[in-house]
């Protein structure tokens, strides 16, 4: 089976019932691609989730031990690689216990298929403000899955989601980035939303602007794209009524800088 | 072991590894009181359940079922119960497949001790304002265990959470109502907060009304409780620096009420 699971540093065979992951989504999960054996942005993985850790007060496991068996479950080969983080298990009740060991477990999945663009919608779910736990990629995620919902109910890939003041902040499971008046830029995430690894690499390239959106901007803008450090950057060529009929060579480009810094993301490379 | 699992209506001895409220908080659950082998409120606990279930289109599991292995896990005597039902195993990626059957478990826990009065605080950790999920027991319960965190540090017994308007809602694990003008309130529950099977029943009793409760409003009140369906109604005996040295008449009226409609709140009854 392509799942391994920890309590602190031993190998466990199952999840505990009282694990507080599964009790009140108590957790910090990563999704990373992983090429030829390797993840190549494990460390800007690691940044994240230690950032999650410490808004929880929750204890890691060592370092070292992550990557190693992460490494070992990829075997040299490509997929997608899941790591889990929970407070472990405890009392009934929400004040987490300091004192039991983390779980965490990492499971391997296949790559999804390489598409050219995506169709997306605006979901009428909208994402809540909680500054406390804005940016980080943990378990309470019902708001994703309720949009997520939309998503498939509409038959397209993707949908955008926005904070309740109606300002554009994500996808479902990416970042979001748009070109207007020469300017690459991307929500804000003070208040909602998950700051993704590959939202980090792109601000970069792209020397963008963190910015209010409102979906205006996001409909009228000259490209859209979607991002994240799984699936890499995704065009979007429909979103509702409005249409992008031709991908942006803007973004064509971002996508050749992706593959020559991180040969996983190059679609000629996937089988290797 | 005081725990039983099951996948739809079997059996089962472990939670799965892909089970989606490990992944997600894609849950609900309930904490009940049972006495002499019953739930006395079990079905007020299951309108709620359905109602969560109907919001995040979760299926359940059959219904006397539920019942039939609630009162075996109680075994004739007392105890908290708690019911904890997930989406159930499933895909990596948000959209919820909808064939997967669900993931239930109860577990029996010792009733908490029975205290006369509480000591709370005002947390600073706030309840974001999401109308899809608000009133639910649902598994996202993040902001309750940074709060409970703040509640353990202060040393009190529990604590008291505003939304980002800085209403107050609720505690962390009970519901509200303060008594002003001869009349007894709790808060509104549209964005935010769990609508607790106690508040139903004490919103009967007292004829309360339903309200926006300013901070000011709650510490200037002539008699505050907290309540929730396992601790029963819980005086208010110090909020930050404001006291209520006397439990009001009016609370220990509310007490003997509930201890005659439901003697399993009665303290004398605690051992049968």
């Amino acid at each position: 089976m392509n799942v391994r699971m920890f309590l602190g540093d031993a190998l466990v065979d199952a999840v505990a019932w009282d694990d507080r992951g599964l009790a009140y989504g108590e957790s910090l999960f990563e999704t990373m691609r992983g090429h030829r054996g390797r993840v190549p942005w494990w460390m800007a993985h690691m940044v994240r989730l230690r950032r999650g850790a410490e808004a929880l007060a929750m204890p890691l496991p060592d370092a070292a031990r992550m990557q190693q068996e992460a490494e070992a479950l990829l075997d040299g080969g490509v997929g997608v690689l899941k790591l889990q983080l929970t407070r472990g298990g405890g009392m009934r009740g929400y004040a987490p216990a300091s004192d039991a060991p983390p779980f965490w477990m990492l499971s391997r999945h296949p790559l999804p298929a390489s598409v050219d663009a995506l169709d997306a919608i605006w979901c009428e779910t909208r994402l809540a403000a909680q500054p406390r736990l804005a940016g980080l990629k943990h378990g309470n995620r019902l708001e994703q899955v309720l949009a997520g919902a939309e998503v498939r109910a509409a038959g397209v890939d993707e949908g955008l989601m926005r904070d309740g003041e109606g300002h554009a902040i994500a996808a479902t499971a990416a970042n979001l980035f748009i070109l207007a008046d020469g300017r690459w830029r991307t929500p804000r995430l003070q208040s909602c939303g998950v700051a993704g690894v590959m939202r980090e690499w792109a601000l970069g390239e792209l020397e963008a602007d963190i910015a209010t959106l409102t979906p205006e901007a996001v409909e009228t803008a000259d490209a859209v794209f979607l991002c994240n450090a799984v699936r890499g950057i995704l065009p979007v060529r429909r979103l509702g009524a409005k249409a992008w009929p031709q991908v942006h060579p803007e973004i064509r480009d971002l996508q050749a800088r992706l593959a020559r810094a991180q040969p996983g993301f190059d679609p000629s490379q996937e089988a290797s």
